[in-house]
């Protein structure tokens, strides 16, 4: 594990005190993603400064590990000539990462500058939408036709993979009009006698992409055949490209944080997820505000379920003070409950064949604890308020409320899943709210029923 | 995208009307990873009679498709020489996860009946802790000396890679007493000339991995440097295995779903992740129950918080019915907060040194959301209660208590996280409890300052 802001600091003395040559030499010490992250540290001028010093090839590999807007802050501010060499050198879905993320009149200059191939390329590629595998993929595949042996293809490696600075794991088999015939892996190819034909190892019953993937189709599956690239094809079976393991790690956490983000509530829809943390503060609050509104108009329902209560409450003022204890419980398991069921549809370890079996469980994990917890709150009521009809109400309200909350939080994910809706979205408040509801109702109920008829 | 559902009704109609070698055929018609979603579909019943069916290679490629508990089952119900046969297909980390997951008694059987060369390299695997870098990895790794020719190297792996069943991703560089030296990509390899020894290629700046290395860090290193596989050394920079991108996604896949467990306040420390969905339902309520119990202390804080006000309470009950209102959205602003920095401070989003930025920018946030709510609210109750100072109260306790969420669930993360204690850990639960407690405070305070003084 590497210090990074004891590095920092070495470099900033280097910079203070000693030459441009010594602070190169100290760079190139490091591997490229420690060098992001270092940046990540420095202000920008002596990031700008310590840029500067990189060679180009150094400065196109740590190019890949950089936030976007550090690429767009660094390209800009040096000259262009140099912003043009670097973008050169970058695979093509890096290169149209960078230039997308341009204003558009900017990425138009670098285009211009770039030769005719590349930027034909890049810009084929910023046609596709960023989220699919035609916007994520590389166009730069290895393709053999099947006629080829095992020894012109690597003849062919020798020549093509290190003049394209390809990424190699497999090959791939194409006819004339470069439709997608077949699969090699380098290890097949390895392990093949050299005499042998391509048509003769490779595999035809081939897992493809479309350039129209989604990027959540493409991490299922990637998780789901273990690859470590697969081939994009387009409508009529055409190469276009391919997309590896690395570019799916990258996706698979974009993925998790919006998953994350929507279980509180937070929208991912309408905003793109890095503004939310660290952008323009009026789209964070654009993105916040919607589920907390209807949070707003749910708990209205619940001060409405309240005050039509407000004979009891006048009755017994006391019972409102348990009113945080049942919400705050209830809420807490529910979400336990659908936290389940979300991650677990999520993951495929649930799925909604098993939704019976799922929800009877919940209910009787609800059920147990809330009885159990039930027990305990009538018991600290009556040592406290030594008053035992209010604390064996307390106590089987919170009984009813904690299993009714796992219900809730098992059926409603279920519900949404089986209209195809993604029941990640905003279940977290949504269900805290659907229970403030119910629990209150149930608790007036009773306390009505069984203390106030009582009392007068 | 395959339909699973009709699939396994097809294999139900041939398992009814059709001969055994006509459901062998269906079944060699699908992918392996394929095989394993029908598998979790079939009954126990049907998944044996299948699973019989397939070759020994077919039934080893499908295991490492499998959950480990239907691995176990399967291998259990067939005799025990077929069982030991497709586990000496498997390769050894698949081999030592599949034996880890069964009763030692069990594991020693089979362990017995398999290749000693096989078992003594499983054994060793069995000792390291399976959340190591050492319970990760594979130990078949392809070695090279530091004087071999780029051409002696291709030979030596056509020999060795086909016969031990090996990943290829890179070659490893060691000495006599197979220390490791340096790495070369088979990249590197098929694009150098063949009389170029390994020296002259291999990369001596190795980012490796240590035996006892956990899981969250092997993330964090492949997440970082994006390699396709890493090394993993002892103590004394010995090669002992490696550990490949696929392993990382599953543990990946892991990590996530315990981070998201423990955001809603169910312990993964003392129960198995697997076993709070599915398993054993004692163990279920056993991982839930733990952060509900400090949930219910806090929210009897909570109980006490609003008894301490009851003079205020029973002046003018109708403040009761606002209390569900100003904890939900409390609750909910205050989530979205902390979940927002859990998950930046576990993606490198949000670190230590941006702390005071973000708690700041969240406080703004929550006044600015706040202050639009604490409006809505005041002009609704205005409306519906005809009362506009006891709307004035709840929409300034709003403005306060939505403020103040944010900043109790930006500052909390940081807090944990600066004495080293994972910031996931349960702090959805206390943070809606806190903001219970704090909120109820505020609102009664400004309720029995300003209302109730004009009230008497």
């Amino acid at each position: 594990m590497i210090n990074i802001p004891n590095i920092v600091e070495r470099l900033r003395e280097i910079m203070d005190d000693e030459t441009l040559t010594q602070l190169k030499e100290e760079l190139g010490s490091y591997h490229v993603a420690d060098l992001a992250d270092i940046f990540q540290e420095l202000k920008p001028d002596e990031r700008l400064k310590c840029f500067k010093l990189l060679d180009i090839d150094e400065a196109a590999d740590l190019m890949e590990y950089l936030t976007p807007q550090m690429q767009v802050e660094l390209l800009g501010d040096i000259d262009e000539e140099m912003a043009s060499k670097i973008i050169t050198k970058l695979p093509h879905d890096a290169a149209a990462d960078v230039l997308g993320d341009m204003e558009e009149d900017e990425s138009e200059t670098y285009l211009d500058k770039l030769p005719q191939k590349f930027s034909d390329e890049v810009r084929e590629l910023l046609t596709y939408n960023e989220d699919t595998a035609g916007g994520i993929m590389n166009p730069t595949v290895l393709t053999v036709n099947s006629e080829m042996t095992v020894q012109d293809v690597l003849n062919h490696i020798r020549i093509k993979a290190e003049k394209d600075n390809m990424e190699l794991y497999y090959v791939y088999v194409v006819d004339k009009q470069n439709h997608l015939l077949g699969v090699v892996s380098l290890r097949k190819l390895l392990t093949s006698p050299i005499n042998k034909t391509v048509e003769e190892i490779m595999i035809s019953d081939i897992v493809k992409l479309h350039v129209d993937d989604y990027s959540d189709y493409i991490i299922d599956e990637f998780m789901k055949y273990q690859y470590s690239a697969l081939p994009v094809v387009d409508l009529y079976n055409r190469l276009k490209g391919m997309i590896t393991w690395d570019d799916v790690h990258d996706l698979f956490e974009e993925e998790t944080t919006e998953e994350i983000y929507q279980s509180s509530g937070i929208s991912t829809e309408v905003v793109d997820e890095d503004e939310i943390l660290s952008g323009n503060i009026l789209q964070a609050i654009r993105a916040r505000t919607p589920w907390l509104f209807i949070t707003l108009l749910g708990e209205f329902v619940a001060v409405n379920v309240a005050h039509h209560f407000d004979h009891t409450l006048n009755a017994l003022p006391i019972i409102a003070i348990f009113m945080p204890l049942l919400a705050g419980l209830g809420g807490n398991i529910g979400t336990q409950s659908i936290t389940l069921m979300v991650r677990g549809l999520s993951t495929g370890q649930v799925t909604l064949s098993s939704a019976f079996h799922h929800m009877i469980r919940e209910m009787f994990i609800g059920f147990a604890i809330g009885s159990l917890f039930g027990i305990l709150v009538t018991l600290a009521t009556w040592g406290w308020q030594h008053n035992i009809e209010l604390g064996i109400i307390v106590g089987i309200a919170m009984a009813i409320n904690m299993t009714m909350a796992t219900v809730i939080g098992t059926f409603t994910p279920f519900a949404l899943k089986s209209l195809n809706i993604d029941p990640a979205v905003a279940s977290g408040p949504v269900i805290a709210t659907t229970i403030d509801v119910v629990g209150l109702a149930v608790y007036f109920t009773l306390v009505s029923t069984f203390l106030i008829s009582k009392v007068f």
